[in-house]
Order: structure tokens, then sequence, then C-alpha cells
């Protein structure tokens, strides 16, 4: 390798790092799967008829150092203040040991949702403790973990509620001390389902009226009041009573549990999570034993595993759109795992006596700053409060506010002639002088006897938080081994190939996710001034180019945050649109057979209804029903939900005539976009026909699935469109929001354009092939051992492929077997049974090298084999590797092995590390014993002891 | 637990973070021990005679928020600029993925040196890379993995050229050429040892009179220069040459041993370690095979364990103070392994050709701004060159400089009329355009042609890193999982305690941990204007400050950047003060049998005659023997070297006699800071008597261990010797340097500043009592089952205790068994035979829980049952847990088991977590195999398959 003086040699960009394989591991490939080079495969698989004309071009993509240094400057133009607006987000403290270990570690943020339990009992112990707060702090019996927003939850409460209700009206009482945010996002929700809002005070609440009711607490403005005789009134006449409540105010305060509430919802963004321009951070979901089976989201219950040992696992699948599929009014899907597990830590950090002290310290610190004002003359409302104030200031509330602003702090307008503020954790004596010095009072923060502004009768007089995990020692390196240990026993993308069909668990690189952590980003408040976040700004408008250029759409909205909320808000869009064309008839939703659940779920919320189209044997959509379909729903028609390529896995080549019809009956196309990492650079759904999308950031571009969340769904539409995407309070719009936050979760949003940014348009055009390259591979690699059940016409399969396993029923071998024998080799299990039963769908993205897809094929060869020990008899079909799958450690010490396979052959199966092993740390979870005994809060001391141990 | 107005609950504060044990279980450990109180305890255990008056008091503790707010302001004042100044310091790229995964993964930085390997098969691994790429790079056949700083290096190799030369002048010569803080620190070496060094060129070597020559390559101003004649001339007279090579231009450039070199040294800071104002980076140091055996510092080699697996190990157990103890010339000790670390990470991410191209586009950089200067008419030397030039500017250098700095660029200052430039991996088109503008020069950076200004017969012709490990696939999802894998081979403080005696194994907090990262501490050069770091001036200031209250001394030097550079910085300094008094005859040095290895090694490296003193049986200084050599000594007397508390960990009652009876005769006492964490708040070692001690930053001060560094040695004096300080020629100061930079590795300097900041006097001397509590906790719970060695009057032991390990000699039971057996426990076993051979010393340190406290003593009393089984006969003394452990997954899975214990017994021992189990991933490692098989860079292909599967 001498130095010539002629040759340079080429240096690593950014998009050579994301994508897996190597030049010369292509070449390799390309023999296997039987092409010339990986233009020849794409040719072969997408067709020319959805191509698009011109490539990508974004200019140079960046090196990871120019990518950090633009970032940098980028965020220097968001002003850091101290922002007291309330309103639902508060400075917050977290704890380093928790931003450290928890948030900038891929072991935590590169997890997929914990579905398989045995190799996700780490985040799902962290999810548990959360849910064990969450109804300590509430006073009611069951929380989930976790929803997307404060808002949102409060549309969830009420649609839950009018299911449960005994009440049949269609009226519904929101407080209006709710959170302005809120009651827009109730009432988008609201109108396609035929729910009434009424907002108003609770004094005037009439129960005959509402079928629920919600009320903030303590409201928007501060007040406090005990919502007992409210909700004893809605229970007599059968209606269902809510509290929003603020979980660190409860420390405090009488829960809503004993005010009698049946359901609470609310956020725990101040528990560790900083504000980050409005999200992500996660929402919590409470409720009575009695509404458990209703309760939307995902909930972590304690089941046993095949040893009989404690085990945890997600309870209760009642993400609706899995079992009631066409009726379904609730699409959660996406939760925000990383967040609950931050805001999880936080509560054990501190434990109930440390949450009480943050508490009494606000609480402390807001009488001061209003005694302050008092004594200046200042009228201060409410009298009794927690947190938040409110000051009447007269015309002079402009100048207030700017005086507080030269003073670096924002406060909140309320109205034309009041300022509120809402004091945190942060809050220090110097802030208090800030904030008295911007309404002109010149005093220390030093002469105020603390008295109490909480009603004797609000006091809480229960205990909260008993579990010992919540006393821990909470020295530092308890917590830090604490931390490590549950990650310790969860298996991410940090050590594995993640192989989930339609979830894209692709590379999450360290420079996209550092400067989520600056503050800068993460500490601007969502409702903060506009030049202040004119950094964000950039960011947020660039990012929405990039995407339209990538996607072919006019216009982008970042609202939705969530998949299912991008669903959601798209076909609200549509409805907007049609109501706008004066076409209030069209209902008409066309959905293939084959669509991702949360469709179905997210047309019933938006008013429509669902008529299903076939598909083919070969899993296209069945062009003659579809036309059948679109006819007869004519003048009704509003939209179909396309998935491209197909849920199958497939290019299909009529996918532009399914627009045209889709187009030719006055409907509008919803193109999900799911599977967009086959597509970006290739083909643009807003140049096939498509007129709106909804993009999964933390799929195609890069945002981490956290284990469950977060994650960002935003829609892009076409230009006749953009005037009906979602507004929102407080940044205006003609239609309602879906979300809390006017951007969802804009703190993670530097990661997809941090992505878009150091891929360029080639290397993201690179990723895409790579994507359907190594699908490919692994279809080849496993061909004769597994059948493939879908493919385009020249064999090749897009970027997943799905693997049947029916065939081995026979020898009593299941897909769930198959999937807990890959833990033994180091893998999480593939998508199951889903879009067909009983098949395996494998999604390896282009992130992953060939040696790591070789260990997979290994691991699945190696599988075959032990299938067909079976099927000859070698091993009983009820005693053998598979079945017992996944092996432990215990398993491997017992004394008695008296099995018809080695230990060896448990232990290190085809494709698993033999130094590096992972062990899953529970054998095979039991789903329905966890069903029948249903414990959704942290188990008892003795439990707890043995699992230590 | 109901809500009470007048209450107000206590707030946990960081001190109570740091500090394991909660009041509650401090009261259970109290009645353990049988005292009433922690002041009891405190009272019974350190004399009155050596408590400190008044206690500490640095006001009020900062939260951890608050502690970030206020570095981020001081950090603030260090003003980044692009430092283009070279003199062995660089700009570097670190890849956020080594930053993230490395850097700020306490998997890697709480990591202790790789002395148990096997436990540390993990960081062994990435160090053998190190070796590897730095032997292959300077083309000599073997390196160390690591040296504190290139002028240390080049210091350690003029003494071992000393040693191993046939020429036995006194000369060395050194290159005029040579970066000149090398050659202050060579200066300062040298006097003590006799060795005469000459500054000269190259041209005017005389080979006869000298028994070894060093050149820089290039040269400090840019020089390519082949040192083959040289290098010849030198054989031919039997002297060594040594070259210090800068290994980024050794990827284009003819390698030291091509040019026939015995010795190559430099750093390895520009292979993605930010300079950090001066540190901390590895040095490297590569040598001929001939001269393994006399090659300072660690080497890792490759051996087998129990099963005949290959295994890395520390072979050559060469650090001198072992092996040659009172004649040692080198007192190496700690290495730069977490940098070393990132270093051999950077090779691995950038492999051969990546190093090549980063290598050549600084060069073509370097030519372009080159013509650029020479077409506006500037004279540019050399002509010749990699990445350095010299621009002469006659009466204007002032005035370009300052214009430099206008552009935001640091140059610098040669000679008075000349300006030196050095390009590195971050040079950008607008850095150049900038520099030019700095010399009047306005042009675009892309109208010149690249060309080559080295020449023809420096052209490297050999390959380098051949080895798979540095052709990886190099995609960001591998280099992750490459790491973490390394790293859970590990055992590190995430994990478990690791009770070490002398080695302070305390907690590193996240908080402290966080501002390493910040780039206004990190991008830093250390010889930029004082202006620009402001920021460190204020925290070395205040860190100094403090550490002189905690100490009693009146002075500190921040430049020794390790705890033996300390003891060397510390007898420089007495010897300096001996000879400003004209007493030049005083060279004799007391050190007691116990004394750290360092010690006499120190000693003799400063020219001092060491003179042992004996012990009692009780482990204290025999105050007799003491007295006899200190009068023996008389008018040479020099010094004394002791250690407070005792090596033996006691608080000897006679330390202030030992201190007067040293004046007394004229010498100073030098007290070794290494038990610090056993005295602070509670005694100060300038008030007892003591003249000068060094304080390991990395064990009292929580700087993180890093698998073998980085470490800091600062040392305090009384004021009669703070004018012999360290001087440096970047600063001033009377006296030579010790280290490279002036303030050693100020970029760790956060670290304990933060430690210090947040917990305030009181909490120090709260962290010194625990300390004391836990070490005399894990002593009483064991009590019966083991001898502690060494007690106090009142049967209470310091910080540490000594467990007696030679009863078991007769059942066959070594202290190694235990070692290793501790591992099947998840522990890093205590200090191993020192200072008594056949004993364990352990140190909790204060930040350990009594829960872990207690799995330790658990695992402690389960081995002495096993013990017991032995010496009863149940089991062999051959064949038992203990001669087996550490037990592997391999050990376990084996089908055919013969063993006198159950697999359960042997994976799942006493104190061994059950779903968390640590495993070793090799079993016990042969010493004797691997030091007669020395393989110390990456073993071939075959065996790195071997070891991947």
């Amino acid at each position: 390798m001498p130095f010539t003086p002629t040759e340079y040699l080429p240096y690593d960009f950014a998009n050579r790092r994301h994508i897996g394989p190597s030049p010369s591991e292509m070449e390799e490939m390309f023999k296997v799967i039987g092409v010339e080079s990986l233009d020849q495969l794409i040719e072969e698989t997408v067709p020319q008829a959805i191509r698009q004309a011109e490539p990508l071009d974004f200019g140079k993509p960046m090196s990871e150092r120019k990518l950090l240094n633009h970032m940098r400057q980028v965020a220097a133009k968001n002003k850091v203040l101290t922002s007291l607006i309330g309103q639902g987000y508060y400075g917050t403290v977290t704890p380093p040991v928790i931003q450290r270990n928890v948030l900038e570690n891929p072991a935590w943020y590169t997890a997929y949702t914990p579905y398989q339990p045995e190799i996700s009992q780490g985040r799902l112990e962290a999810l548990l403790n959360f849910q064990t707060m969450v109804a300590d702090l509430t006073g009611l019996e069951i929380a989930n973990a976790s929803l997307l927003d404060e808002a949102t939850a409060c549309a969830e409460a009420m649609v839950m509620a009018q299911r449960v209700a005994k009440s049949k009206t269609t009226g519904f009482f929101v407080d209006e001390s709710c959170h302005p945010q809120s009651i827009a996002v109730m009432q988008t929700r609201a109108a396609p389902l035929g729910i009434d809002v009424i907002v108003g005070s609770p004094d005037d609440l009439d129960p005959e009226a509402v079928f629920a009711g919600i009320f903030q607490y303590p409201g928007t403005h501060g007040e406090l009041r005990d919502f007992t005789p409210e909700i004893e009134a809605l229970h007599e006449t059968k209606a269902i009573g809510i509290v929003a409540a603020d979980l660190m105010a409860l420390t405090l305060l009488k829960e809503p549990g004993a005010m009698g509430a049946d359901i609470a919802v609310g956020n725990t963004q101040r528990f560790g999570v900083p504000m980050g321009f409005g999200g992500p951070h996660a929402a919590y979901f409470a409720c009575k034993d009695a509404y458990k089976r209703n309760m939307p989201g995902r909930i972590v219950g304690v089941s046993v595993d095949s040893h009989g040992t404690k085990a945890y696992r997600l309870s209760l699948q009642t993400r609706e759109q899995h079992i009631r599929r066409e009726k379904a009014t609730s699409n959660v899907c996406t939760a925000q795992a990383l967040l609950a597990v931050m805001a999880s830590f936080y509560g054990v950090f501190h434990g109930p006596e440390g949450l009480k002290a943050i508490a009494q310290r606000i609480h402390r610190k807001t009488v001061r700053l209003a005694k302050g004002l008092e004594e200046a003359g200042f009228e201060v409302v409410p009298k009794a409060f927690f947190d938040t104030i409110t000051v009447e200031v007269g015309p002079l509330q402009r100048a207030v506010l700017k005086s507080a602003v030269d003073e670096g702090i924002n406060l909140r307008p309320v109205g034309t002639t009041k300022v509120g503020i809402s004091l945190d954790e942060a809050t220090r004596r110097p802030v208090i002088e800030r904030v008295w010095r911007a309404f002109g009072i010149e005093r220390k923060d030093d002469d105020l006897t603390p008295e109490y502004r909480v009603p004797d009768a609000l006091h809480r007089q229960s205990g909260f938080m008993d579990h010992p995990v919540f006393h821990m020692n909470r020295a530092e390196t308890e917590m830090m081994r604490y931390m490590r240990r549950l990650s310790d026993r969860d298996l991410a993308l940090d050590r594995a190939m993640i192989p989930l069909g339609s979830c894209t668990m692709k590379l999450n690189s360290a420079a996209e996710m550092m400067p989520v952590s600056w503050r800068e980003f993460s500490l601007i408040h969502p409702f903060a001034p506009a030049d202040q976040w004119q950094g964000y700004r950039e960011l947020i408008d660039d990012l929405c180019d990039k995407l339209c250029t990538i996607t072919g759409y006019d216009a982008m909205s970042m609202q939705p945050n969530s998949g299912a909320q991008g669903e959601y808000a798209g076909l609200l869009t549509i409805m907007a649109y049609h109501r706008a064309n004066g076409d209030t008839a069209r209902k008409t939703c066309l959905i293939p057979v084959n669509a991702h659940g949360t469709n179905p779920a997210s047309a019933h919320m938006c008013g429509m209804d669902v008529v299903v189209v076939k598909c083919t044997e070969r899993g296209d959509i069945d062009l003659e029903d579809f036309r059948a379909k679109a006819e007869a729903a004519g003048e009704t028609l509003a939209a179909c939900m396309i998935t491209y390529p197909s849920t199958h896995g497939v290019f299909e080549e009529t996918v532009r005539e399914v627009c045209d019809i889709t187009h030719q009956f006055g409907g509008q196309v919803y193109l999900d976009g799911a599977n967009l990492n086959a597509m970006v650079g290739l083909s643009k759904p807003g140049e096939i026909g498509s007129d709106v999308s909804h993009l999964n950031l933390h799929k195609t571009f890069c945002i981490p699935h956290g284990g469950g969340g977060p994650g960002m769904g935003p829609i892009g539409v076409k230009a006749h469109l953009a005037p009906h995407l979602p507004g929102h309070p407080a940044t205006g719009g003609e239609e309602g929001p879906v979300s809390a936050a006017p951007y969802g979760s804009p703190s993670i949003l530097p990661i997809s354009w941090a992505y878009i940014l150091m891929m360029g348009g080639a290397g993201l055009t690179q990723a895409t092939k790579v994507a359907i390259l190594n699908a490919n591979y692994i279809a080849k690699r496993l061909e004769g051992a597994y059948d493939v059940l879908f493919s385009g016409d020249k064999g090749h399969v897009a970027h997943e492929c799905i693997l049947d396993t029916r065939p081995f029923a026979e020898a009593g071998v299941t897909v769930d077997d198959i999937a807990k024998r890959l833990m033994d080799c180091g893998f999480h299990a593939p998508t199951m049974s889903w879009p067909v039963a009983g098949t395996l769908m494998v999604e390896p993205t282009e992130s992953e090298t060939k040696a790591e897809l070789d260990r997979f094929c290994d691991a699945m060869l190696g599988i075959r084999e032990e299938i067909a020990k079976v099927e000859k008899g070698d091993w009983p079909q009820d005693n053998n590797p598979l079945k017992h799958a996944p092996h432990t450690m215990q398993d491997m010490v017992k004394d008695d092995w008296d099995r018809p396979y080695s230990r060896q052959e448990a232990c290190f199966p085809a494709g698993s590390f033999k130094v590096d092993k992972y062990w899953a740390p529970v054998g095979r979870v039991d789903n329905v014993y966890g069903d029948r005994h249903l414990v959704c809060t942290c188990p008892p001391l003795e439990d707890y002891m043995d699992a230590a141990e």
C-alpha cells in the first residue's frame, strides 16, 4: 500500500457508516441473489411505472462534524429563557445519571416495543414502575404505560367514557379550566364521533346532559377545587368523572381517586423530561379497575414464565385495532416508552419523600412569589393554589410580559389583562426576584415567611409509592447499577439486528442523537414567543421542505406525534377537504384486508365507514373488487387507504390504477408511509397518485424506537389539501389540532434532519436500494428452507420478506416457537403472524452488515434443521429446543438434564455468540396466566426480593 | 404521609447521592461494628493528635443542576478558536460513536486497570489493537499501551536507551527539532541521573559522545528528514537510535523501523482524542523485539486460559518498581488506558485506508496553504513537509498572530520573526482562507492544483494494519456492537463494587463527567494565548485553593499527570530545595519496607539513595529503626517517604514523631497521598508535619480510572518548597517540567472540581467518615471467618482492611483462588498480596451501599465455607470451585460434568446475582504460558475468527 502521489483515497462519509454492507460485501450478495449490480436488482424490483424522474439532490452531504457544527449554529438561534408559562409544560431537572444512562444510552433508546416479553424484562420492569407510580399518585387502581401527550390522553378518556358510560347522551362536559390545547384536541376528536363538547364552569355542570365530564386539577390558571360533588353528581346519572391532574401536585393534594374519579389523565413531563418545545414526554392514563379492559394504550402486567417464575409482559392487548378492527375508536399505538422510562426512574430516584419535598419547595416558592406581588399591591388569583398564579395587570399586560423577557423569563398572557406564572422544580431565588422585577418590584427573596395556600380539605391524606422499588437506597451508584441491570436484560439494536417487518429498525447514529441533549433544543417551552425558537423554525421548515421533495407532496404538518396520529390527521384532512367542498356525504373509506390494523381504527375515528377490499392470493389488492366497491360507494367515496410497497412486501404494479379509480369516484388516496424506507429516492407517493401520507420518522428517518416510543408521524399532502392540515390554538390554522403541541415532538426532529443532511440525496437513495438488497439476500439465502410468501414478477421482494411457517404446524412447531428460539440465537424475532397468520415478516433494513445478515440466516437455517428433527421424530413434539425456548441460565445449571438434546444444543444454537451470548432472563412467558391473573402494578415485596437475587 | 404545613421534607443533595449507605443503613452498620455513632467510630479510629482543628468549609454545596450551570459559565470563559499551533497537539475529529459509547459510557470509564485478565478481556482486546496499530505504523516489533504524554515517553526512551545501550558514555543527543516541551522534560529527567543532554542539529551529531540520540519526525517546525544515516552512525558506536514520530504522518511516510530505529515514541492524541488543553491522551512507545523486556509501561499479551482458549493479559509485568524496587529508573504506573482505547477504536473505525485518506487530505491542504502563501511572496520553509510549515514574517510576527486570532485562528510564534502553521484532520477550506487572510491574502481555496511535497525517498513503502480487526465492515452499527461486546466482557463499577485496597474505586458521577465532553474544555490547545483559557485558569486556581485547604499545604502544582509523576515531581521539588540551600550532599531517602512500589523508583529517578526502614509486626514504621537510619544519614538525609494512613490501613499514632525526626536531621517529609480518602476533612498532611504530598485525583477526587488511566497526581507543598515546583517552557518557573503540558491533563479537572463543589466541606468530611465506616463494617462482618491483619488501638481499621489468606495454604487455597472465585460471585478481587503477601486488601470506599457491602461479605463468607470443605477433605485440593474459578458458560454446558460440586454451586455462589449474573468470558488465564510465548500484537486471522464466534 505505498503512497502514490497521484491517487487520493476516498474518505468515509456518513452514509457509508449508516449503510451496513460494505461495497465488497455487496458484490458477494449480488452473486447469491443472482444479479450483476444493485441497479439491476432495483430495475427488476421497483416497477418503472412508479419510479421518480429526477434523483434526489440535497447538495453535498455533511460529515458528522460539519453536521454537528451546523446543528450547533441552528440551535444557537433558539433562545433559552426561563419559561414560567406552565399550561402543562414545566421546567424540570433531569438527573444526570438518568440522562447519561438512559436517554443517551443505546441499550435503552434502540430497543423495540416489548412485544417479546422474554427479551424485554428490563424495560417492562421500568414501565411497571411507571404504572405503579401513576396508579399510586392518582389513587386509581390501574394505569397504562403510556400515551402521547396530555391532550390526546384527555381525548382518549372522552372516547373511553363514551363507551363505558351507562348514560347514553351525546354531551361531554369540559371544565373551562382545562388547558386550551386539551380542549381543542378533544373538540377535534369529538366532532367526527358525534360528541357534543360543552365547555363551561363546573358550577354550571348539568349531569343529565352529559355522559362524562373532565376537570383540570389544578386548573390551567392555578385553581384548586375539590371535584367530589361534581363527580358524585355525574355518577348519579351514570356518567363518568374524569380528572386531568398534575402528578407533581398530587404528591401534596387530595388525589382524583379520593374524589371518586373514574379516570385520571395527565402527563409526566415534569418528572425529569425536558420540555423540548412540546415533546416528547409520556402522558398517563389511570382508571378504576372496572374499566381496565377498555383502557387505551399498552399495559404492562405480571405473569409467570415456564418455570413459574415471575415475569413481566404486555397485558390485555387492548389496542383496539387488534380486536375491534372496523369498529375501533382508538388507534393508539406508539407510546412514549423511553420517556415513561425516564419519568419512572425519576420516581425511583427521588422516591415519595423526594417528590414531596420537590413539590413542597415549588409550592413554597410560589407562595413567596405571590406574597411579594400582593404586598406590592397586585391582585393575585386564585387564593389557593399549588404552583400557578394569575396576576391582574390591566392594560400593562404587554409591558409586563416584555419586561419579564428582558429579565430572561417567559410568563403567560392570560386574557388581555392578566399574566400567568407557573413555578417549577428548577425555580430558585434569583428567578423569583427577576419575576418581581418584571412587575417593578425590587426586593430580595429572603424575608418572607412561607405559609401554605393549599386548603386543608385538599391536603392529601393517603400515602403513595410504598413499593420497595421507590425506597431504594438512592445512592447514584445504586441507581446506575439498577439501570444497567435492567438494560442488560433486554436485547436492543446495540447488540443485534431486530429484523421486524414493517418496523424498520435501522441505525440511530450517535451524531444524530447528540443534539437531542442540547439545552437549546430541550429547554424551550412550546408556547414561548416565536422569536425564541427561530432555530426550531429553521429546522422544521427545512426538514418539511426536504420531506416534501422526498415524498412528492406540497405541504407537510409536523404535528402528529406518532404514526397512528398521522393516519388520523391525514384522514381528518381529507374529511375537512370534502366538507369544504360541500361533500358531506363522502364517508366511505376503502381499506384492503391486509392493511395495518391502525388504518380502520383511524378511519372510524374520523367518522368514516370502512369498506374492506379483498386481496389476491399474491397479496395484491384485488383490482376488480376495488373498482366494484369504489363504484358502489360512488358519491359517498371519501378515501382509500393503501400501503406501498404493500404490507406483503411487494411493489404492486397496479398502484397507479388504484389511485386513478379512487380519484375517478371523487375519493382521496391515503398512502400509508410505513414502508417508505423502500421508496425514498426511487419513488414518490405524491407522484404516483396519492394525496396524503404519514411518514414514520421513527422508521424511515432514524428516530429511535426507544422501547416503544417516541415516534413522529408527520403528514405530507398535495396542495389542494394543504389548507386543511391540522391547526393549533398557539399557531392558528383553519382546523383543530390533533396533538397538544403545534409541532408534535420537536426535540427529536434534529435526529431525522441530521440523517437527511448527512446522507444527502444519493445516500438516501442508496440506503433504499440496500434495504431492498438486504431483504432479497435473506430471502435468497433462506430459499429452500422456508417458503417466501410473496414476491414480484422477477422473483424479488421489496424491503422485507414473509417467511411461511405454516408447513411446520404438522410437527407441532408454531411461529411462536421459532420466535422464541431466535432469542437463544441472540435475535429479536421478526414480525409474527402479520399480515398473514403463521408467518414471519423479516425487514433487515439497510443498516445491517452482511455478517449480521449471515448470522441471522445461519440461525434460521439451524432452526429449520431442528424443525426437521421434530418432523422426523428424532425429538418429541413437546420436548425439543423449540418448545423449551428461550433457554435460561437456570435451565443450564440444573443438575438433572432430562431433555433429548444437549445443553450445548440448547444454549449455543447456530448464529449465537459463543463468548457474548445473550441470555433471556426468563423462560417463555405464560400469556394466558397473565391475562387471567391481571397484576399491573409492582408485585409485593417478597416477589420483588426474589427477583432482585 | 399526609401533608402537614409546618414540616418541610429534606431535599436530596449531591453528597447523599455520592455516599453509599443511607442514614438508616448506617444505623444498622453501627450496631454490627459496636459503636453508637459515626462520630464515635471516628473518635476511636483517627487519633486526636492528627485531627485538624477546623472543619472544612467551602460554603453551601452545589446541586447537580447548579454545578452544571456554574461549570457552563466557567467553560464559556474559554474561547474556542481553531488552533493550528501544532507542536504535538492537533485538531482531530472524535467519531461520535466513540465519544458516546466509550468516553461517555461508564462501562468503559469506570473500569480498573486490567490486572485481573479474566474480567478485562474487552479492554485488553482494545489495547492489543492499540499496540498492533502502533507497532505497524512505526514499523517496530513491539509496542506498549500506553504512556502519559510524548515528552515523558521521550524521557522513558532516553532512560531505557541508557540501560540497554552498549555504549557507556553519558551523552544523550537530542535533535533541536524536537518539540520544546519534550526537550525540557528530557532535561529535567536527565539531570539527576547524570545524563548529559546535547541539543543540536543532526548534522552535528557525534556518535562517539552519546549512548543514544532522539530525532523528531516530522520536526517541530515541519522538517522531513530521513534519519537512516544518523541511526546507522549511532549503531556503529553501539548507541541507540530513537525517533519521536507523528503516527498520522507515518501513514504516508517512511516509518522509523525502516530507518533502523531501535525505539519510536510519540502520542496518539490526533487519533480522535481532543486536545483538552494538553491532556489526557495516550503516548506510545515501540521498540525492537530485542528490547521488549526493558520496555516501560504496560504491555498486553496473548496467552491461553485453563481450557486452552486464547485469552489476553498484561504481559511482562515490567513495571520496574516490582522487580528492581530500589534500583528502578522508571516509575511508570498509570497509563492512559481510556484514551488509548479511544485511539484504538479510531484506528479500527477508519482502518488503514481511512487513516491514509485523512493524512493525504491534511497534506494536500497544507500544500495548498503553502502555495497560496508562496504565490503571495512569502517565504515558506521547509520545502518538504507533511502538515507543518513555517513562514518568515520579519518584524510583523505579532501583527500576523493577532490578525490570525481576529480570524479565529491560533498560529504558532516561532523565534521572533516566524510563524508556524500545522493543519489537521479538521481543517477545511474556510480555515485555509482565514489563514491567508491573516497574512493579508484574499483568495479562494479552489484554484490550486494539489501537488505533493513529500520527497520520494520518504514515501512509505510498507503496508500496515493488515489485521482483520482493522478491516471490519466499519458501518456504525458494527462499530457500536463491537464496543458493546467488548465492554460487556469486562466487570466495571457500573455493575459491581471494585474493593481494591489503595485504589479507591468510588463513584464517578454522571454530573461530574458531563463537562469533560464540552467543546469549551476539550478543544483548547495547551499553548493557546492565555486570554483564551480564562475558564481553565479559574477552574485550576479554585481547585488548587480548595486542595490546599483540604491538605494544609500552601501551594499546588497541577502538572504531574499521574500519581507516580506526582511522587517524582514532589521529590524533585525537595531536591531542588536542598540544592538551592547548597545542601547538595542530601541524597538519602528513607522509605519504609511496606511503601508503595513506586516510592523507591521515584526516589531513584531523582538521584536519591534509598534506605529501607523496617516495620513492626503491627505494620507500623519501626520508630527505632527510623531514628537510627535518619541519624546515620545525618547531613545526607534528603527526605523520608511515608504513607498515611499506612499502607496497612491504620492511622499510626507516631506519624508526627516520624516527621519531627526527619526535620531534626534536615530532611523533608514526603507523605504519599494515596490514602487521602481516609483523611479529607479529618486530618491535613500539611498540618501533621509533611512538606509535600501528591494527590491522586483519580482516587480521592472522583476522576474515573478508565481501565488504567487517565489519572492526575498534583502535588501540594509547604510554602518553603513552592518556588521549586515544576516549571514549564510555556508558563515559566525556576525548575524544569515533568510533563508535556503545563497543567498535566486539564480536561479531566472539571471532574474533581465538580466533586468538591457538589460535596462541600461537610460532604467531603462525611465521605471520609463513611469510607472508614464501610471498611470497618466489612472487617466486622468477616470477623471469625478471616483474620484482619492490622488494626488500631480500639480494634478499628482505617478506610481499608487486610484479610489474611495464608492460613488456607495448608488446604492448597491461594489468594489467587479466592480472587478468581470472587469473579464467579460478580466481583473484582481486592488488592492481592500487597502490602503483605498472601493477603487481600479491601477498600470499599464511601460510595458502596450497605446492600453491596453485604453482597460482598456474603460472597467472602461463602468462599470461606468452600475453603472449609476443602480443609475437611470434602473436596480435593485440586478439584473444587476455588481451583476451577472463574467458571465460564462453556464449563456449564459441557455434557460431562465430572466435578465433585454441582453446576449450581459453580455458577451461583453466595453473593452472585441470579438473573444478572456476570460471566467471565475466559477461564483462568495462564500467566507462565503468556510470558513464555510472548505475543503482543493481534493474533492471526484464524484465532481471531475463533474468538469472534
